[in-house]
Order: structure tokens, then sequence, then C-alpha cells
């Protein structure tokens, strides 16, 4: 048998007959490709005449041939004239397929931050719309998309963020996106091309943020941020000529941009002609007060607005949209071109569907009366298990940051996480490594957990910051 | 009355009693902001009193204060001690909203390339395969996603891309993208990152994705295609140490890479240590025998395996997959998190429904019997209408390259388009600009279209072509 017989006892056997609907040469191929790939044939080994194997193995020799063919066209065989055909000599095994990780395990307490109750999510209105959504698309509409997304969704947010939000609105300036963190991205990009190197963001602000500004080719320079907001001044030093706020609810110290603070930035923004990126990631929610209306509206050709359905909806969906000043439209379809050719479009149009009858206006009442007691139970929760605990800004969008005076911020999250509560540290938000004097500080999500779940959690997280400074 | 009564004259009345559900403060707030975004309300005007105007218009003084702070917190008016509230500086008017722009119109022969037939889409299974995907999913799915996608999609499309394109599976290196685009443009990142300055790119090639190279932050390269696909000993000179490749139909000739330039292009990845990015954009369906295997296949480690579902289900999914080698996959991943943190879950989930239920497969027989049915009518319409068309490369994917040697290919495009021929030119793809010795040629697609669309359409492209000639 020879070099024949060990390869048979490498292969599997073939089916044959009528109960196989793979054709014979499809199984020989199949098995010699597995083969190569486990490593159970070699680079280089030699593989029998077609005629021997077609013989070895009871197949009419055009089974073997047409096997061999097919792998040689894929360059797992080199068949060369009048020489035996081989493995190549690049085919490596490919490696074993590990088990799929999953994403970070949150411990019996999560108070991580930007999280909206998920289970309060309207998924039958939902699939009502996306229903709606598949029924009235002409087939067209499957095809490639408008990269700037569904003129019926770009419609559609305009008249909902102009009201809701009191931003400018201009469908041919709105641009669908796949979440906040593209309109940034492509944001940038525009940007880095129109000659900027630099993007000034806060001090502390939300830390995945810089990642997409540096990915996208700006370098992240940070301003501080005190109890007004960002400190215009500090940002006029910095030499960025653009700079990425949340003005209605910072991101973490959920302090609010002062209404001097918000003159003065549109005044930094013409006198350097620059561009200030408005990130609306929670303003739909203020328990206070009415919201403070968007920046944008303000000034739109000095400032993009930056939002999503992550907070107001679900993080899953993953759509968010820009309005951005007029002389960057154009440029911000072709960026999104270049990216990705644009995003999905039935949930799009199902998103305008679901705008258009009332049911996200109707989702938010709810949730703003849900999260306002949840957001009372972690202020009680907090003021009965942390009194230290220093909480700045304003009742408003799912999270609260609580500042630890004179506590180890590395200890607290130590002990936290031995107690099975999951929390972000304040210093995960600096732009830099913290100051010496640094405030200890714990971004505190609320909004996913029931006034039950809380009570709970921020009563391991006091003990938690007992056993710190024990 | 002076000031206040031409204030008054821009208002709109205020809707009173229980009839409206919205507040008489926010009535006058937006009734304000809308003034001075219209520019009715110059920068600069001074407001009346809030005594005066609760006065005119009859409300509580309480009122008008609330609107007044709202906008000066929103920044449309500024408000000084003992001076009147003016409208701020910086207030510009929002221009007036345009009409929505729609996509390209095409003529009534439209024969663009890149379309499948979407009258075909399996709307019923997709649906269903949706709606399951909404049901099953738990509350923390709708949550923030796994940037490489849902694992249930990235095992479902190892199984399957293993079994249908010989693809080396694994799940972990199997990252899902908004298209095949975004799966270029994550790899082009990682590749710059890693000191890759250019990226090789097929001469003729895909117009837009020379675009996503360059957004990407590479220069492509032009290197030339012959009748056995990519030059690879131009490859070699060109410099670049990645290449953007159509190994099994290369767009938009029509070609194949043959068995020795599959091996030729490996070894030359080996040597400069390398990257190849196959574009398998219609790999699935090849018509006058199998399909040729994935390059990936052979070489896990050189290569990476991009694809999608547009043309196998639907452009307007937007969904794609990467398959990396297992030095990049966590470096994508985290591309991905800078991009857009991660694409919509249901769609992913949906997918691999549609693919474990076996529709994915049901489809492709289908269109598979009638694209090919399709190629042969455009075949025989070309012979007809075009007997000097050479049609190079092989039975296979959605479209068709004619080459035209002797016409001139502007004057064709412009005939075709005055006869109502929606069509692309081979200009388009070139890297460059064309050498004079240029041949014309027409990207044909017409898996969109019916035999009788089809054999109309070529007939008044054979009259462009003779008028052209004229």
């Amino acid at each position: 048998m020879g070099r024949e017989g060990q390869l048979l006892d490498l292969l599997v056997p073939l089916e044959r007959g009528n109960g196989s609907r793979v054709p014979l040469h499809t199984q020989l191929e199949r098995a010699l490709r597995d083969a190569i790939r486990a490593g159970r044939l070699r680079p280089g080994a030699a593989l029998p005449s077609t005629r021997a194997l077609a013989r070895e193995l009871g197949v009419s020799r055009g089974v073997v041939f047409e096997a061999y063919g097919q792998l040689v066209a894929e360059g797992y065989l080199v068949a060369r004239q009048g020489a035996a055909t081989r493995v190549a000599g690049g085919a490596a095994p490919a490696p074993a397929a590990g088990r799929p990780t999953r994403g970070l395990r949150a411990g019996p307490h999560d108070l991580r931050p930007g999280r909206p109750d998920l289970a309060a999510f309207p998924r039958r209105e939902w699939l009502r719309s996306w229903r709606t959504a598949l029924r009235r698309a002409p087939d067209p509409a499957l095809g490639y998309p408008d990269p700037r997304g569904a003129v019926e969704l770009r419609d559609t947010l305009s008249t909902y963020l102009g009201r809701a939000r009191a931003v400018a609105p201009d469908p041919q300036r709105t641009i669908v996106t796949t979440g906040a963190t593209q309109g940034i991205a492509l944001l940038c990009r525009v940007l880095r091309d129109r000659g900027h190197e630099t993007l000034a963001v806060e001090d502390p602000g939300f830390h995945l943020h810089r990642l997409t500004v540096a990915r996208a080719g700006l370098t992240p320079v940070g301003v501080p941020v005190d109890e007004d907001g960002l400190d215009v001044a500090a940002l006029a030093e910095s030499g960025a000529r653009a700079v990425l706020v949340t003005p209605a609810h910072q991101m973490p110290t959920g302090v609010v941009l002062s209404p001097e603070r918000r003159a003065d930035l549109l005044a930094w923004a013409a006198e350097v002609d620059g561009l200030v990126l408005e990130d609306d990631y929670d303003g739909e929610y203020r328990f206070d007060r009415e919201p403070i209306g968007a920046l944008q509206g303000v000034d739109p050709e000095r400032v993009a607005y930056v939002g999503s359905a992550s907070k107001a909806l679900a993080n899953g969906l993953r759509l968010g949209w820009v309005v951005v000043p007029e002389a960057l439209a154009r440029a911000m379809a072709w960026e999104r071109v270049a990216a990705d050719g644009g995003g999905p479009l039935l949930e799009q149009l199902a998103l305008a569907d679901l705008v258009e009858r009332g049911e996200l206006d109707r989702h938010l009442r709810r949730t703003r009366r849900l999260y306002r007691r949840r957001h009372a139970a972690l202020s009680a929760a907090l003021a009965e298990h942390l009194p230290d605990a220093v909480v700045p800004g304003v009742a408003a969008g799912l999270h609260v940051l609580a500042t630890l005076p004179g506590h180890d911020e590395r200890r607290v999250l130590e002990e936290a996480a031995r107690l099975g509560v999951t929390v972000e540290g304040l210093g995960t938000m600096r732009a830099g490594p913290a100051p010496p004097d640094a405030v200890a500080g714990l971004v505190l999500g609320y909004a996913h957990l029931t006034e039950q779940a809380l009570a709970r959690a921020v009563a391991a997280l006091g003990e938690a910051v007992r056993r710190a400074r024990a």
C-alpha cells in the first residue's frame, strides 16, 4: 500500500449512493483539505496519482482529478508536469478554534455607567415598527444605502431633535451613524483633513472617546472641568481649534456648562475659526428641571451635534446621529462612504416609525419617571452608606459621580471588586495620570438597577470604602 | 407699545387652558427661540422686561422669567445685572432646511454593477429570523455589544465560511462588520499602526476601495492585472507589504487568480512579512464550475478574508465579516471599538438564525440558477448587439466586463446616458489616468435585471456604441 495506504487512513470514508447530496469529488476535496489544514498531510508531502487513488477509493479517475484540480486552484496542492502532486509549502495547518470569549463579566452589583434599563426597552413596539419598515420598504431600499442614512429618519430626527433638544433642524446636515462614537470618529477625520492635529477633550472625560479621537488621527488634549463645566480659558491656551464637550451633563462629573461658559465657548469657536463637538449623550434625562437645549441650536455653523439612541432606547441598537455645519455635510457623507458605506436601512426606517408614532416620547416619559425614582434611591443610599461622598453636578442622566475626598481610589476599587461591586473609578476618565492631590471618585451608573438593587449595591460599596480606609 | 409691540408681532399666539398640553413658558420659549433662529429677532436686540412682556401676554411674570432663564441657559439670550436681556451675539439664524436629496437616479436601463436581485431577497424568512432574534435575546444582549459581533453569528459564520468558501474557521478571529468596506478600513488602520504606509490595489480595481484605503491612512498603489489576475512580479516591485486582491473573480475584469499566482502571492507575503487582504465580494457565484475556495484557507496567518452579505442577500443589510490572522485579532477588535463601538446585535442574531435554518443556502441555490440564466441572456445579447465586445474572465459573480477595442469609452458612456443606459466605464476603475492605448470597457451588472430587461438594455447599449463610432 505504501503512500496511498497512509493517505487513505487519513481520509474520512466517502458517502455514496443517493443518500448523500454531496458529490464524491467534493467529499474527497473536503477530506483532503481538512487533512492538510489539520497538519495530517504535511507541506511537501506527495499525493498518490489520480489513477492509484481512484483505484483505492473505488471511484472513477475523474472524481480524483476534479478534487485535485480544485485544491490546486485553491493553492493547497501543487501540480507539476510529470511529477507527483504535492501539498503546497505554504499550506499551514489552521490553529484550533478556541472557545469564543465573552465580555467582561460584572459582579453581582453592577454599577457601571452608560446603561439604560434594557428591561424597559419597548420590544413589542420595536418589532411593530421594524415589521412596518420591512413591509413598506420597496426593493431598491434594500440596495446600497444613502451614506447619510434613510431620508425618512433624517426628516423625523430633525423634527424630533428640534422639538426635544432645541437642535437647529436640517435633514440635509443630519447624518445617521452607528452610534455616537462613529459620529465623533467621522468628525475627527474631517477635521484632520482640514489641518487640525489636536482635539481638546474634557478632563475628566469619557475615556473611550479619547481612543476614538486618537485612532481617527487627532491628538486628544485634556482641558480641565470645574463646577461650571469646561474651563474655556484653559481651552484657549490649549492650542486646539476644536473641542469635544458634554454641555448638558458633563461626563463624568455631572455638571452643566454655565450660560457664561456657553457664550465663551461659542465666542472662542468663532475666534479660532474652530468647531465645537457637542456630545449630547444623555440630554433627554434631567430630573430637577427642563433639560437645557443643545448648544448647536445657538450656533449651528460652529457646533456639530452628536447624539444616539443608546441611552434613550438601547445601546445595542447602534443608532446615532450627527447634525453638522453646512460646510462639513458633504465631507461627512464621504467619510461615511469610506468608513463603511453607510448603515443598515431597516433599523433606520423602524426608528423613524417609532418616533413618528410617538413611542419614543412615551418611552422617555416612562423612563424619566423610573430613573427619577432610582436617582432618588441612589442619593438616599449614598447618604446612608457613604456619608462622606460629595456628589457634584445636577440630577440628570444615567450616572452620578461620587467623589470621596481623602480616600484612595485604587484601594476602594479593589475592595469593591472583592465585595462583588463592579464600578468605574474617576481615574479611568482622566486624560492623563492623576495628580497627587487628585480626589478619589466613583462613576455610578444607576438607571439599569431597581431601587432594591441600588440599595444593596451602595451598601456593599459603603463596606468597601470602610475596608479601604482600614 | 414700541419694542414690546414689535416683539409681540413676531410671536405665535400662546395656547391656553386645558386644550394645550405644552406649558405656557415652554410655548413662549419655543416662540422666542424660533424667532431668533429665523432671524426675526436679530443678535443684540433687547427684549422687553419680564414684567412688561408678562403684562402684554397676559401671563404671570414667572412664565416669562422661566422662558428667559431657559434661553439664557441655552445661550440664545444674554442677561446682565441691571440691563435688558438681549439676543446673544452668536445666535445666528439657522439656514432654511433644504429638500433632502436622493441618490443618483438611474436611467430606464440600469446596468450598474454590484447589485443582487433585491426582489429575490427572502423577506419572509428574514422577518422570521429577526423576530426569533428579538424574542430570544435576553435584556443584556440589547446593551453595548461585543465589538467583534455576536458570538452566535461568529460561530455560525465560521462553520458556513469553512464549508462554502473553504475559509479556515475560527470564531475568535472572525469580526462582524458593517459591510466589507468597514473590514477593509479597519484592516488598513491596523496596518498603518504597524508601520505600513502603502497598500497595493488591483489596477483596474474597485474605485471606492481606493477611497477607503486612502481615508484610512494608507496610499493605494495600483498594480496591474492580466488574464491570470494580479501581476505578482509587479507587486513585488511596488514596495508595498500588503495588497488588496479579489482572487476568486477579479473586480472588474472577472479573471481568476491562477494557481501559480496564488502560490506566488503567498510566497511574496511570507517574504515581505506582509498581508494579503482577500476581498471575496461575490465568491458564492460561479456558473461554469465549483467556486474556487478562499486563499485565506491556504495560509490563514498571511491572508485576511473579507466578505459580506451584500451580494448573497442584500447590500442594505450592511452585514459583513473579516477573518484575520491571529496576530491582528485583538487590534482589529480595538479598531472597531474606536470606529463605532460595534454593530447592531439583532441583525447579527437574525443572520445567524437564517444561516442555521439553511435559508441562506436555499437562497443561494435559487439565485445561482437565476443569475446563471441572466448571465447567459447577457452573453447572448452582447453577441447580438455588441459583436465587437470582448469579455475577459469567467462566468461568475454579478457583473461582466465588456471591453470594446478601438472604441472611445467617454463617447460610448455619453451616448449610453443619452439613450437612458446607466453604466459604469472601466476608466472609473483604473488606479490612475488611463494610458493612451487603454482599451474602452463597460462594467455591466446584470443580476438585478430580468432576461427581457437585459435584452432591452444591451440593445440600447449597442445603439449607443454605434452612435459613438459614427
